[in-house]
């Protein structure tokens, strides 16, 4: 199975690709897209979406995880990083992808065990978890492969139970 | 110069073409798009995408005006509505179109003549102005024909003041 998270942000969408095969996780792909500062904004969120569906088409995950967004500091911030989903959304479905959303308490809670964690220790543990030596790994990126990393958590968490029945 | 006014809505983004030529305007478009109850939200905003660019690709306007929004109830609102306008922003630049951004005040002022007019205020202008017989043109259609009409006037006008200059 293979999982894209998006975090995303118009400045820097990070994206991270997760292959979960015979109870192993690897990473296949991680980065951010950061759209030229020069372009104006309704030309970023395009930017975004192509590179996405781009992406999407490239490595043809099955699912996407996204985190959820039910806090912003005010309204223009909720404005604008509910503008750069619109544009990630629209991706996803144009590509006709599963969508799931988690809240930032339930990715930080699948990666660090705690809801309150810092960026800064979910990338440590994120890079921990899936085992990748690459100490540049950007915050944006690590976010992506959090949330991506949570939807699998949930995934095989609700397929034992069934298995439990 | 053909312009489109958009007023971007979850559940019924309106929009309306102007055509302005020898000093008359022409309503040449108008209505809303209304995605299925049934979709999933993301599917909603691509819908809404997909929509807006078959209109740009059919009517071919120069010039895109829409609301700016600088006021939402609460941080729920302006996220969502910020999803909506996400998806309304890439379809105008996927189609390389002009964005033109104003604030309802702007809008309804141009419109009404008063920044606090109420929606059925404005319907009724839009009409008049336009020479619309249409009773039945829903307030979602005339905001956006309002956004259109409102950026017309303001191109005229910086237009005769760069004459008399």
């Amino acid at each position: 199975m293979r999982v894209l998270g998006i975090d995303p942000s118009s400045q820097s969408t990070g994206f991270g690709i997760i292959d979960y095969d015979e109870e192993r996780c690897s990473v296949r792909a991680y980065g951010a897209i950061r759209p030229s500062r020069r372009l104006p904004f309704h030309r970023k969120l395009n930017e975004i979406r192509e590179r996405l569906e781009e992406l999407i088409e490239a490595h043809k995950p099955e699912e996407v995880a996204v985190e959820n967004p039910f806090y912003a500091r005010n309204i223009k911030t909720a404005m604008t990083l509910g503008q750069v989903r619109g544009a990630v959304l629209v991706a996803v479905a144009a590509r006709n992808c599963a969508l799931y959303e988690y809240s930032a308490l339930e990715i930080k809670k699948a990666v660090t065990g705690y809801g309150q964690a810092e960026k800064r220790q979910v990338n440590t543990m994120v890079r921990a978890l899936l085992h990748l030596k690459d100490d540049s790994v950007g915050q944006d990126a690590s976010d992506a492969l959090a949330a991506a990393y949570c939807h699998l958590n949930t995934r095989l968490f609700n397929k034992k139970l069934e298995e439990q029945g």
